[in-house]
């Protein structure tokens, strides 16, 4: 007998007839002998339906009373869940986030977890209930419902699965695991049967929305086995864990991309290092992330430098530089959309020289210009013109041996990456 | 300054519009010098959507699901107001049920109040905020969300007032006030000024489903002073307390009807009260209500006798008088319905006799049958034929002098009641 925790996105409850198929689901996991606990989203498109309400009354409404608007969605998918498995006659008990006993800090709307105490979903599972807990919620020291953003339910899944020391942690989503690149770009892109905690945080970092980051990190740490698999069919899916087998000869595992770049570049800047420090300081205080960083080559006593932020954030690093603008020596601030960041990710990288240079050399053969590179022990990132993204990343695909129908050994010359 | 509990219903927040109709009415309560406590209960038909999506699922969903599926309903709305209200600029928090303390014992959709904790309620007042706090739910000892069932809100407001020590609990909803009696049947009818609990229990009971007879109990028990008015407008509205002021020779405060009646017969019985007791034993096992019992005359040793449920209990009710009549010396079970229960209430009866006489006086002028018969301390009520009710309703307005445009001191004769 093992003990299962199975995660269900939004979309696999949407309706009555797919909660009924999670519901089947999860009998079928128990009637193989296993324990099971079931961690859900809310409903398809309710959390959104909430937020446009609650925005028709005010712009800006307090983050405390949006928790506890939001966290009624879960709570909606908890309960119609434990109806279907009874209906399947199967004894069925749910859980809020707070009797699951989520403890969490004060901080509504991502909160983080601070401790688990989850007697209650022990105890229901002795006396042999399916357990059905909400996703994304818990409960601060004060007793205010908190929630952790978006992704949480991945993280609530992984912090359960942990906290009653689960064998498996099975996320279930609408794609059949992890790929080695977008299949709506790359129709032969190969699902990889394993890969590291590590690798799949570069890939959860870089745009392949499967799995939150921040759940991933959770599992890493607690070292919690993690399956991402179909919740529309029985296929194996990936598993995520410490150590992935690596295929014979495979350094790269996934090619990434990010459409989600806007570039900035400050010009003419006297004093670098006081700049760096303002600038930045000052978009952290806006809770604005920068990404790649790059400095140019100075002249006549003045540099160059751009980075990256979030497109969705260009406008408001604009507002935030201009306004600090009358107290910095630059002479001018320009940014750049239009772009996408596309990245290789790969454990085997570390003892695999020339890997880097091959991407270069890839992506200039489609005669694009690299415009920012940034790199990582196991990861290699270019920001690129998005106008040839899709030849781009099947390029690198074919060319790192990832095309499931001729898996061939690349080595690659001996530059440095 | 003074202490309210305000209470507004579904409709009152059935939309954007309505939430804000009942933010700002909230506010100006405050803006007059008062601590605010409002509770609210499950915006417009939330309550029975959710039911739908649960029967969808299951014909018998587990009472302890719906529970936890419904009280969803009511935090949605205390999330949105309280929104709703800081978008006027005021300091408000919203609490669930468990949050505002309610203790209850653990019968799951049908909960009663064990006791209230309203620290954090009090708290929160004391901070200067509006307290927005979920109706019809609270939590049992072992951690699990209950339901009071429906009219829970009202009750909710009652008990919450009591535990507070509230100067006042005003219960908004989409008409006036208490009236003389239906103002769709009767154009002139009163709104009462004041009226007892007594009195009003027996009108909540009666069918007069502004107020829930439990919170009228509650309320009486704990002596809180009701407020019933409009959410709609400013009108003044009925005050339910204790001893309420009697108008000038106004013995009958109000006519009720209920029209959820049928009358089961079972006749040619011979050992009464064996069978009474079997019968009625039988029927509160079920949780079928019975009203009014009546017995009729003996003829060859055997009786007939009649009561009455609720129209909606008919066919259970028939069905487990035959699942006991091969053990039972009866001939014969008969149902009717079509019939409607007609009912004057008025503290002032006890010292006026000749006010039931007159009601079966007014009856037999519009030529109906009154088929039983049933007084209290202060009401009389007459199961009749349906479809005169109408006429019956009005002549009884009349007789008892309740029209506003004539209002005349009505004596009757000096029978006894």
């Amino acid at each position: 007998m093992a003990l299962f925790v199975m995660k269900f996105g939004g979309s696999s409850v949407g309706d009555t007839e797919r909660m009924q198929r999670v519901a089947r689901r999860v009998v079928e996991k128990q009637d193989e002998g296993n324990q099971v606990v079931v961690v859900v989203s809310a409903m398809g498109d309710t959390t959104d339906d909430l937020i446009d309400q609650a925005k028709l009354l005010s712009k800006e409404p307090p983050l405390r009373e949006m928790d506890m608007l939001m966290t009624t969605g879960e709570q909606i998918s908890i309960s119609l869940l434990s109806i279907a498995i009874h209906a399947e006659g199967r004894k069925a008990v749910s859980f809020t986030g707070w009797q699951a006993g989520f403890r969490t800090d004060k901080e509504h709307s991502r909160a983080r977890i601070t401790d688990i105490q989850p007697q209650r979903v022990q105890a229901a599972l002795d006396e042999g209930n399916i357990v059905v807990v909400a996703g994304f919620q818990g409960i601060s020291e004060d007793g205010e419902i908190t929630t952790f953003g978006r992704g949480g339910s991945d993280t609530t899944a992984v912090a359960l699965a942990a906290a009653i020391s689960a064998d498996y942690c099975e996320i279930y989503t609408d794609v059949d695991g992890i790929y080695s690149t977008d299949p709506r770009i790359v129709k032969n892109a190969r699902k990889l049967q394993e890969i590291s905690y590590d690798e799949m945080l570069e890939l959860a970092n870089l745009g392949a929305a499967v799995l939150h980051p921040r759940a991933v990190e959770y599992a890493k740490h607690n070292q919690v086995r993690l399956v991402v698999r179909s919740s529309f069919n029985h296929n194996e899916g990936t598993v995520v864990k410490e150590e992935a087998k690596m295929e014979q000869g495979v350094v790269v595992s996934g090619i990434a991309y990010d459409k989600n770049v806007a570039r900035i570049s400050i010009l003419g800047v006297s004093h670098i290092p006081g700049v760096l420090a303002q600038v930045f300081g000052t978009l952290a205080e806006a809770k604005i992330d920068v990404d790649i960083i790059v400095q140019s080559g100075v002249q006549d006593g003045k540099a160059d430098f751009s980075f990256t932020v979030a497109l969705t954030d260009r406008e408001r690093a604009l507002q935030v530089i201009n306004g600090i603008r009358s107290s910095l020596p630059f002479d001018e601030v320009t940014s750049e959309d239009g772009l996408v960041k596309v990245s290789i990710v790969g454990a085997g990288m570390v003892s695999h020289p020339g890997v880097a240079a091959k991407m270069f050399d890839v992506i200039s053969k489609e005669d694009v210009n690299i415009k920012m590179v940034s790199t990582s022990e196991i990861k290699v990132s270019c920001v690129i013109e998005g106008t040839k993204l899709n030849e781009v990343v099947k390029a690198l695909h074919t060319a790192y041996g990832l095309d499931t129908e001729s898996q061939v050994f690349v080595g690659g010359p001996q530059d440095r990456r």
